[in-house]
């Protein structure tokens, strides 16, 4: 991918773009709106694909689902429930060409096999379009949905994680690129030499065989990782290719990425090979007043008392113990005592201490985006603040969370996108077909070729399928 | 669904068919016939999606692929390898209206939240087309790609089947049909007291919480199961709607069918609501003769040392024991210890024994479809041999598994279903919308509601999409 020359003294670009979906959109609420429609959940995958479609129609590099293999127990409080994510994502693909597809999936609670299977075969099915969140899944419930009493202590679960992407990788590299050979006339479909058991016996798994798809596309899926903690940067300096993070100020921002970037150098990465992409969450209007009014019209549909018991369950705390117009009390637990999502825990703290918000604003604050900044104003202005970010060196990117769908998404396309393609910090046309080409990322090699990789070998075998 | 009376003391239709879909086709060799191209694997979504919307104007019942979560070592022998299934399942959703869609997964090697989550998914996708083709996975091989030593004995195996079953269907019916409220005004999203957790505690599994996704358009997809072992038959009495099975001949059809019925009238279900499908693998010609030209190029074609290895695995003997131009050993152990899949090892000696065939006689029936019946004939001929089965109430119908595809598929389509409908054997057009309806099956009432279902609720919340 070529870099285009960024304004006098600033940054080249382009930069990346991700658009995290989700029913009617990230802000609680939004849902309560009179343009929001019954139809727009995440189970509809016809409204999903209108989603993709219009990302794609602004170049974006990819579209993003969060999910958990659960259903939330607040049912009342906004659009629940949600389809398998790589069954979305295939949906998806039928109707798309170009954009990125990633989703979510757990590493506690699938098995490798099965889940390296699925990632290949939608990456065949794509063309080279998918991507894996990463994710070990916290919460005691969702333990539960799976024969187990309690989640696995934090770090068992980063233990997993890694090991688990380890034996991915193995299977991705099954097939090499040459294995079939389809010679008719000896009676040999393909050379076993050139299909390699995984042999994997670790302290997590033990994986025998080899996988049941060729090398794919991408070879692998592109992968993701979200979690900020101690031992998710972790996970994410070995493996990542591109992380969601959540910041509210550009400070926190910037040494978040200072940080993962020399981790990543240091366990003997290019600092290049992992894109990091804070969230943002835009409230537009075609004037400053206007995007405020609305950010406004959202906060005040939020049913306080939703969020006040999640609150209360993220802190450990009972929710008589949060009356709405107090501070947090001073005696919360340490990060350290925590076993569920460490890194959100503390931002929330974080942020409440910082500001000194009562509990109805701290409500307020995370309605919109469960922590991540919020940003009301004119597309000049949230095109303004994605530059100073990245000029800054807090992001490669952005993971774009529209506070209302599909209208946000809709905006942003059709009204930011042009601005910062003006600027010369966004494509003005996809240059490549895979997500890992979108995001500047190589085809990796197999580790039992020493030799550079033949894609064409692949297409022959897995050709893809578009609109 | 309205049935058509048939010819004068005739069974009146209309039967069921199925197409059983494998890259080149089920004989082995068919991969090496001059009009097949390296580009009809199993793993090629294009060449899949071409071959359902073959199916689809032909008006089958549905598409079935078989699975088994591992790669076969024979990958010399003929096309191997194989996308995850629900995603090949989603991929052909979205390019066909109207035909049935039905995957093999294993309750052996998935968790049953994540699986019936999987179904559940692609049942809403697919606007209520999906089927689940129950199967235990047998084979060490299979099982150490999932950390196991071995496979779990067959009693174990067909146990931890049951009480899979039993969950999924406890989490496919969650979410009540009326569970989403979209009350704006109050703020009250769902209805929790309509939703609810499964709260399973059992011998295999313990599993909590609700879905993820609401109640479905089929409620459940369709429950196939292919084992004709006792304990297969066990399960399919119980929980099946359709059966895979395999025979020879008439009279062990007819033998099998009414067993099963009686099995499933024995614990309280209706005949009616299991439908036996044998498989019939079709070698069509416009003479007999040219058919009967087109199976011998085929078997010609075979590779024996291939299928002596396989065979030889199957009877657990050495291939040096199995000279090509001799009969089976006569002292093979019983099916009582056989722990992996006990009827397909039961059919085979049992065809070898009856026909005092050669273990080079034997390899060619077993090339053309594994155990399946075979016929060479033209497309009255074919057309006959389904009539006669289907009058001496040995089927309900047909799981077709073409020796060479697409070919035998097109021609199937285009020269034998004509007949059947000009018989009044099989439809002039789709009746209904759904898999279930294409089957004349209900869709089955929540066990949390003692009144009628309402279907329209449903659609608000999972909208399908088809082509």
């Amino acid at each position: 991918m070529t870099r285009t020359a960024g304004r006098d003294g600033h940054r080249p670009g382009p930069f990346h773009l991700n658009a995290f979906l989700m029913s009617t959109g990230h802000h609680e609420a939004s849902w309560r709106l009179p343009e929001s429609s019954p139809e727009h959940t995440s189970t509809n995958i016809a409204y999903l694909q209108r989603l993709a479609r219009t990302a794609e129609e602004g170049l974006l590099d990819s579209v993003f689902f969060a999910d958990g293999p659960g259903l939330r127990s607040d049912v009342g409080r906004r659009p629940a429930g949600s389809l398998d994510p790589l069954i979305v994502l295939t949906a998806l693909a039928a109707v798309t060409e170009r954009i990125g597809l990633i989703a979510t999936a757990s590493t506690t609670y699938n098995s490798p096999y099965n889940l390296a299977r699925r990632f290949a075969s939608i990456d065949i099915v794509s063309g080279g379009r998918a991507g894996w969140n990463v994710v070990t899944t916290a919460g005691p419930d969702i333990a539960r949905n799976f024969g187990l009493d309690d989640q696995p202590a934090h770090a068992v679960r980063y233990e997993r994680a890694a090991e688990f992407l380890d034996v991915a990788a193995k299977l991705w590299d099954s097939w090499d690129d040459d294995a079939v050979l389809g010679d008719k006339e000896q009676g040999v479909w393909a050379d076993a030499a050139k299909i390699h058991a995984a042999r994997h016996v670790g302290e997590h798994f033990s994986v025998a065989g080899a996988l049941t798809t060729p090398r794919t596309p991408q070879a692998r899926p592109l992968i993701v990782q979200a979690g900020s903690s101690e031992d998710g940067k972790g996970l994410a300096a070995r493996y990542a290719e591109a992380v969601f993070t959540a910041h509210q100020t550009l400070d926190d921002a910037r040494a978040f990425y200072a940080d993962l970037k020399a981790r990543t150098v240091a366990v003997g990465r290019d600092a290049d090979g992992i894109k990091i992409l804070p969230g943002l969450v835009p409230v537009l209007g075609s004037t400053e007043a206007e995007a405020l009014a609305a950010e406004r019209e959202l906060d005040e549909l939020i049913v306080p008392e939703y969020a006040r018991r999640q609150l209360a369950a993220t802190l450990r705390v009972d929710p008589d113990d949060l009356p709405l117009d107090r501070q947090l009390p001073a005696d919360l637990p340490d990060e350290d005592e925590i076993e569920g999502a460490k890194s959100r825990y503390t931002l929330i703290v974080e942020l409440a201490r910082r500001e000194r918000l009562t509990v109805r604003e701290l409500i307020g604050r995370l309605g919109g985006g469960r922590g991540h900044r919020t940003l009301a104003g004119t597309p000049e202005q949230v095109a303004d603040a994605l530059q100073d970010w990245y000029d800054a060196e807090a992001a490669d990117g952005f993971n774009i969370m529209p506070a209302v769908l599909p209208r946000g998404l809709e905006e942003f396309t059709a009204h930011v996108v042009p601005i910062l393609q003006a600027r010369g910090l966004f494509r003005t046309a996809y240059e490549g077909t895979t997500l890992r080409e979108h995001y500047g990322l190589e085809r990796p090699a197999s580790r039992y070729s020493s030799s550079g990789v033949s894609v064409e070998a692949v297409e022959l075998a897995t050709a893809g399928v578009g609109a």
